[in-house]
């Protein structure tokens, strides 16, 4: 094999994909991301990644709350829509159906198998640090709630077969495809 | 459809699998994580924790580089044997074939179709804010290079169906299925 040196981007496989959800000017807005990822188990933390010029951001500073809606293959349409137009131009609230829980300020979409009701504990932007004028706002929520509609649980946990989420991956949307192994399981045999 | 409240955990859908390398005591060590995410595209900048206690801290705090390799279907077996064991107990420097690149102390694996080398910007540790004794360590790092073999590559760009990455859920590994619809585009059947 012969490696070459390609270009140095924001590569990760599979990209998780996420509907943002904060109140924004009194009501609920949804902004789709792809920058997300959990950063901590106990407690859970969970860290998304919005420009800073978004409508969205506008609603998780002011409330110090937000969403994270997993996508199935049944909203699809929507999620995408809500990736493509700003809330500054378009009002989303009503693209889903929307449910508050302990929060009260996070809203999450009835529609999506899985939601995450978030409170912030840090705010990063690295613009600063790595020289440019604008860049992402980091935000590090705890996540103080989760939902699910019992269809998508197996044995009270969100299983991924039943909840159809999507990959997100060079301007297309891609299935979770069969089971390959079993994890900490299959490396056994590598075990001297 | 009826949510119920379930357990408060670090779900996320899909969830992403890297291995980490980084050197410790001189030698290649390799840490296999799903807590791996994307937080700003210009510059590319990407965020691993790793719990503090793990081996792999030990090299990325000491030299301020690691590196972030893609597993493919054809290193599954490595990948999960690089979860199942630690630095500390096993000398997983001969797992892989290493190869570097000019930030020269981030080993990158040979047999990964996609390797990104990676300078620590900024290390959190939000055990104080959220009250634990201990946690993960969250290295962001600036993508300083990003190599990939010629066959895993169209029009010079990494692709998903010639990577062949797998997702991590509930303690298995699953593939990577078929594409389901153009992003950014199917969406557009909800503007107004």
């Amino acid at each position: 094999m012969t490696k070459n040196k390609i270009e140095s981007k924001a590569y990760l496989f599979p990209m998780p994909l996420a509907v943002i959800g904060a109140n924004v000017n009194g009501k609920p807005n949804f902004e789709t991301v792809a920058y997300v990822g959990i950063v901590e188990s106990k407690p859970p933390l969970i860290s998304v990644a919005s420009y800073e010029t978004h409508y969205t951001n506008i609603g998780i500073k002011e409330n110090g709350t937000f969403s994270v809606n997993t996508p199935s293959e049944d909203i699809i349409e929507k999620t995408d829509y809500c990736g493509l137009v700003s809330g500054k131009e378009v009002d989303k609230s009503e693209v889903f159906d929307v449910f508050y829980g302990e929060l009260e300020t996070a809203p999450m979409i009835s529609q999506s198998p899985l939601n995450l009701e978030c409170k912030v504990i840090k705010v990063l932007n690295l613009k600063d640090l790595v020289g440019v004028e604008k860049a992402h706002d980091i935000f590090i929520g705890k996540i103080e709630g989760a939902y699910a509609d019992e269809e998508y649980l197996t044995e009270s946990i969100p299983d991924i077969t039943k909840l159809k989420p999507f990959i997100y991956s060079r301007g297309k949307y891609w299935k979770v495809g069969e089971e390959l192994a079993e994890a900490w399981e299959i490396g056994k045999a590598l075990e001297k």
